[in-house]
């Protein structure tokens, strides 16, 4: 159904829903087939067999990096990750303010203050290689940001970024101290590269809206961290774990899950905007955390399954499956990864899908500003003047 | 031509423009007629004689006040201007990264600092009183977050609100630490509830979307603020004055502007996205700068005349008129603000109704959560495996 005129108002569907706002080169969701995919390839092919530095070069340049490739973009993201001084000395302020709001309203603070900082400027008055420039230097600093900010917020000193470790493994090292086991870098690159981009979602559409004013990156990425911060959009990983603590055992699954459906509560980990089938990211998931194996996992298997067929029973017809929450906050727990940072460890690789459609959109000259109807009182009542 | 299917893919026009995001009863612009309302009365009126606590008490509440309300509000929100410690601290730093980025990069920052500090929680966990309490002490806190921070870029103190002023008039106090004229009050008064809101523009838009996922209000506002900031959105009050210098003296006023159009350069100040007639704001501000009178003044409307009917001979059939920008700019230096004051002056009267709009959008379940169309190439690709 094309629509072309310009001056007719259109109603929208509600939340805009399925309402293509743009063309875009850099991926795309197909959620009957429950498949998605960055560029030509596979997102979870990807995750299973390269680095996130392959899927990050993939996302801004189009093409795969070959070897030589792949080493000089490692070697010069990871000279990015220190952060210039008159971000370090604010973060302990930063990461104060941080315990009430949480871990991304200290990212969104850090992230702004370091756009400033490095003078970021308008997208609209630079070209190409200098926007993507910038993105490279928000991107690489965004797992310093959030480990400084949550070690700082326990009272304990950030850990300096190591550039010969890649991206995945300089995140664990950051966060603990100590070199992490490959075993855990595997499982959390997977789960990175299969988090960078995910469609037109709420974050990434707030990122290409600022992107469309031309603003500079940082205030674009600000917006999308604070889009994501919302608890409709990226803060339920951590609420699955409370699930599975709060069942307890395997024969409470089914009294519990019963009781939550008659109080009208939703279940946490289970149903996606987009996905009709299987969540393709739930079940590559799953697969690494059954590779870990252990009593966690089994019990998390057997409520997937339990609920699954409750959701049958309860609400015929609709498809709901686990979402990519229900196993992302398993394998983060076996990844030795604390529970509020299971939505900053998100934000640290989706950071690389918001700049890639930041990027697409400074592309477009088109400013994005939709309409809305009014339906208050009709106008204009004459203003009463009570002034002196 | 209403649009309900949810599944099929719709598309939009670039933009989205003419496409309604949703209802609103905060107000409306008409762009054939040249009028725009806030609720029930017509903004320019409001201006006219109303205090900028009467509108923003309109905005939030769906009523003017009476007397007794808004000696209430005015107290209440009085009491809200000064920052908490941490955020004075703070300032400083974020002071000298604006220097580069500019004042709307030190806001953004500020105000993400100060929305974490005060401990504000996701919207979708409070409840109306609660999140019109916030609003009201982000909002209170911008002109001094404003003022703070360009005083400290140039190397002076901040200078401690009022709480005896007006918004306005504190305003323009905190800039110069000055007791300010009562003409100029009232000038930048009227600008300020004339600039509260207009339409779903980009960065209304930004607020709504972040609103729409539930995140706390400080997110909502950073991301307005970061949109603004874009140069094809807040950025041209400033660029009308220097047209205004670059032009000089009457008689090249023609030579320069048929020189612009040659080059196919953008006039600053003229056209606007929606009117299609006079800006309902530029006449009244012309009437407020005409009150100053004074060269500067007979010379931009001088301009203005030159202008229009060179662009009637140059683009006929196209109706472009000075917009907002054009005298606001004059009205803004005749008010003592300096340039690099301009789009954070404007910035303090939008912050309102960004928050009424992120208040209503709160209302609304629903996320926004639009498609895009995916045209590079096919998918998938067999993954080459590189990995070790």
């Amino acid at each position: 159904m094309p629509i072309t005129e310009e001056n007719t108002p259109i109603n929208a569907p509600r939340g805009l829903a399925g309402v293509v706002v743009t063309e875009t080169e850099l991926g795309d969701v197909r959620g009957r087939e429950g498949f998605y995919h960055y560029r030509q390839y596979s997102a979870v092919e990807l995750a299973a067999v390269r680095t996130f530095e392959d899927a990050w070069y993939l996302m801004l340049y189009g093409e795969l990096p070959d070897a030589g490739q792949l080493a000089a973009f490692t070697a010069e993201t990871a000279a990015l990750r220190a952060l210039p001084g008159a971000v370090c000395d604010a973060l302990p302020a930063i990461a104060q303010a941080g315990l009430v709001s949480g871990p991304l309203a200290g990212l969104r603070t850090a992230l702004s203050l370091l756009g400033a900082t490095a003078g970021f400027r308008p997208l609209y008055d630079i070209d190409a290689d200098h926007r993507r420039a910038d993105a490279l230097a928000a991107c690489a600093a965004v797992p310093t940001l959030l480990t400084a900010l949550h070690r700082l917020g326990r009272g304990q000193q950030p850990v300096e970024p190591r550039a010969d470790l890649t991206y995945a493994a300089n995140y664990l090292y950051m966060l603990t101290g100590q070199e992490p086991e490959p075993r855990r870098v595997r499982a959390i690159e997977a789960y990175l590269i299969s988090t960078i981009d995910h469609g037109f979602n709420a974050s990434t559409f707030t990122a290409r809206v600022i992107s469309s004013t031309g603003a500079d990156l940082a205030a674009c990425l600000v917006g999308a961290v604070g889009a994501l911060s919302g608890p409709l959009h990226g803060g339920a990983p951590s609420r699955v774990l409370d699930t599975l603590d709060a069942i307890g055992t395997p024969e409470r699954i089914d009294s519990w899950i019963r009781d939550r459906f008659q109080r009208g509560d939703r279940i946490m980990g289970f149903g996606h905007a987009v996905y009709r089938t299987e969540d393709p990211r739930s079940r590559m998931l799953r697969c690494i955390a059954e590779e870990f194996g252990g009593p966690r996992v089994e019990f998390a298997v057997q409520v997937e399954a339990r609920v699954e067929a409750l959701l049958a029973e309860l609400k015929p017809g609709r498809e709901l499956h686990t979402n990519v929450e229900f196993y992302a906050g398993v394998v983060m727990e076996l990844c030795g990864l604390p529970r509020e940072m299971f939505t900053p460890t998100f934000c640290a690789a989706r950071i690389v899908g918001w700049s890639a459609n930041i990027l697409e959109q400074a592309e477009d000259s088109k400013i994005i500003r939709p309409a809305a109807r009014y339906v208050g009182p009709p106008p204009p009542q004459p203003v009463p003047d009570i002034a002196p």
